[in-house]
């Protein structure tokens, strides 16, 4: 076989046999075929996609180029979240507790990764002696006694979608579902877990940027799910403004912690009850959908889901003062409010410029080696519908320096969009997706 | 600028800048942009392709990318000639002392290449003593005094073009037009010469396999040569069977002395007057062209292109001993006759498979290392339309081991289709594209 013929056949617009697309990847992944020829393939891939049994079969190539984690140690069924990211997505800091107060193991591996702010680990670093640097032995302890923990991904887990997914990025391959599909789905099914609940977003600051592009990335990683053996379901959120008010990484843990406080945003508090409800009927504990989303709503009602945040942070280490002392939490030296010029009806908050507000106030990283400031980020203080008079204040940002205040600022300026008329707020769920409902 | 922004851009199928092409040619080449960002733009190109002015663009910019010959020492109107490559094609042989007859300079310069056969330069080698390392003086000499000279590609031609095209030959990339016509044309116009004619093969041995995708190579590579200031015209010509009858670079000089003498097969020579007479035209010795055609006829019966030929072979160092003792180039030790197991009217010769029966026997390059036997080849017995008994023979086989002569006889049992009713035959020049008739 020559990687050559693997391309062209592609270039070609025929479907990629089994063999073809392990001799690609597995080649790639040793060395023995060179990176132009990779991207090329990518490229063609691109424009000619894949039909499902090829992203299926890249996906499970991907998935076993390493190793696939061993959850066995750990009693019931095992929940996975993922979410393809979005501005100000905190959720799975309210989830992750939320489910566990129903002993459904949240046996959570997650990332760094680049971003307008850090991931789930780097947020969770805002709690003073806080690791994700445990043992796989406390991680298993954790989860059977707790019913929660997290860890950095460790171990070898789908290096063929990791060496690939950075060519991909350095070559405009990246907004391609059958690629997109394969890439979360492999991780994914390599980390274990029985259930894996996916959480799409679709909106001007999400990757997918309508509803049909969502649609058909959800309905790929279930079919890849199903086909796997795991049970799968993909909601469809919005976010075409950000979730919530707060973008950065200490700004978004208290928002987590209010929303688990029972005085969280809306949109917040929604997007946690219906990926709750579909973990709880996922993994058995209820069937009913109103029923999992009363069963949760009392959960933060009667404090248990606050405790079960409490007892995780203590878990990895963390004191937990900072759960009642916000100002324990990395602070920016600079808080300035940002006004509005204009008045009317807010029709749209551009959710990824305001995730480069974050990432130019030093909350995210652009390498893998950047530094994250913990601190800084914005809060935003209107939301699309709100009614707005002219010099009220829209956001608050807070710095940690005069030049990323001026550039946030600038780019605050481009943000907002107005309206005379008042607006018909969008729904936050779009749509569900489930292998069950086939 | 960033090179994944010039990917990305042409991905979404907007036009590219002379700034973005530069940017992307000249930071390949100086090796600033790696090998995987340029195969994913080209593998981009491929499929939304480039308009012309960018397609113009990136000739300028490859030709401009190393030396830009200076033909001034040379007295008159500079023609080149070039062929897209087809099997039996020795026209280079016959044309070149035939035009310098008219006083027409002839100043070739020619590379070695990959093929079924070698190059022009490697076929004069069949001569002994035959030199094409000649300094640029006597070069410019030669081309003073006799009209006539080759020397293989010296200096840095287009370094941009061979550093890309190494690349394409190994993504799947070389079947684009705006890449080919800018490949070829960025030589052309780097090598100097005031009129270029191209002759574009069009049929199953030829790159181009139908009639719409060569005129398309050819109106835009006529085009790119009128807007960078050169006379230019395109012939297209059949490549559906071999041109001529023989396959082989010995054997190719051979039919090529034999068509100088007169006796040449019918095909090669109208190809040679049709190139020769728009060259004459181009060059302005003749502004008809009957009056062209005619003249190029008693150039041959009057024994002057022979004697051109001999001068030209002289030189450069060659005796020129072989031209009337055919005995006196290199031979093959066997000699086999393939004859047919079927009868009818010749239908199609598949030329292509026919080039891979002279690759197997040795009379080509699979790699720039690998060395030519000059001695192999077949000849065609049997051309399209002719009548065949069976047992008759197709072709002689000229080999010099056992195992490539099995080798080359498997693939011709696949080159000959029959037909029980009679053919027309197809024109062998299927169209004349100049910019002077735009």
């Amino acid at each position: 076989m020559r990687m050559y013929d693997v391309i062209n056949k592609k270039k070609n617009n025929q479907a990629l046999s089994r063999e073809e697309i392990e001799f690609a990847v597995m080649g790639y992944v040793r060395g023995e075929i060179p990176d132009y020829q990779m991207s090329a393939l990518l490229m063609a891939i691109y424009f000619n996609g894949m039909n499902d049994e090829e992203t299926l079969n890249l996906t499970m190539i991907m998935a076993h180029s390493g190793d696939m984690v061993d959850l066995s140690g750990i009693d019931g069924v095992k929940v996975d979240k993922h979410s393809t990211g979005g501005v100000g997505d905190k959720t799975s800091l309210v989830l992750a507790p939320l489910v566990a107060c129903f002993g459904v193991p949240m046996a959570k591996m997650s990332g760094r990764g680049l971003g307008h702010t850090g991931g789930t680990i780097d947020k969770l670093e805002s709690f003073q002696g806080f690791s994700t640097s445990i043992s796989s032995d406390t991680f298993i302890k954790n989860v059977n006694e707790k019913k929660i923990a997290i860890a950095g991904q460790t171990g070898n887990l789908a290096p063929a979608d990791k060496k690939i997914y950075a060519l991909r990025d350095v070559t405009a391959t990246v907004d391609c579902i059958p690629l997109i599909a394969s890439s979360i789905m492999s991780k994914k099914l390599a980390a274990g877990a029985d259930v894996i609940v996916l959480d799409v977003k679709v909106g001007s600051g999400a990757f997918m940027k309508n509803i049909d592009d969502a649609r058909h990335l959800a309905r790929t990683m279930v079919d890849i799910g199903h086909k796997a053996g795991r049970k799968t379901i993909a909601v469809i959120s919005d976010m075409d403004e950000p979730l919530g008010f707060a973008v950065g990484n200490s700004l978004e843990v208290i928002e987590a912690i209010e929303t688990l406080k029972g005085r969280g945003p809306e949109d917040l508090r929604e997007l946690c009850f219906e990926l709750g409800a579909q973990i709880l009927m996922g993994a058995g504990v209820y069937d009913n959908r109103e029923q999992a989303y009363n069963a949760l709503a009392n959960k933060i009602m009667d404090g248990s889901a606050l405790r079960k945040f409490r007892e995780w942070i203590e878990a990895q280490g963390g004191s937990g003062v900072e759960i009642d002392d916000y100002d324990r939490f990395p602070k920016a030296g600079i808080v300035c409010e940002y006004k509005s010029n204009a008045s009317g009806y807010l029709a749209h908050i551009d959710a990824e410029k305001v995730g480069d507000v974050s990432l130019v106030l030093g909350g995210g990283r652009t390498t893998k080696e950047s530094k994250i400031d913990l601190s800084v980020g914005v809060i935003l203080n209107k939301k699309v519908g709100d009614k707005v008079n002219t010099n009220d204040t829209l956001a608050f940002v807070y710095a940690n320096s005069e030049s990323s205040l001026k550039e946030a600022v600038e780019i605050l300026d481009t943000v907002y969009t107005f309206s005379d008329e008042p607006l018909r707020k969008q729904p936050l769920i779009k749509d569900i997706i489930s292998d069950m409902c086939k």
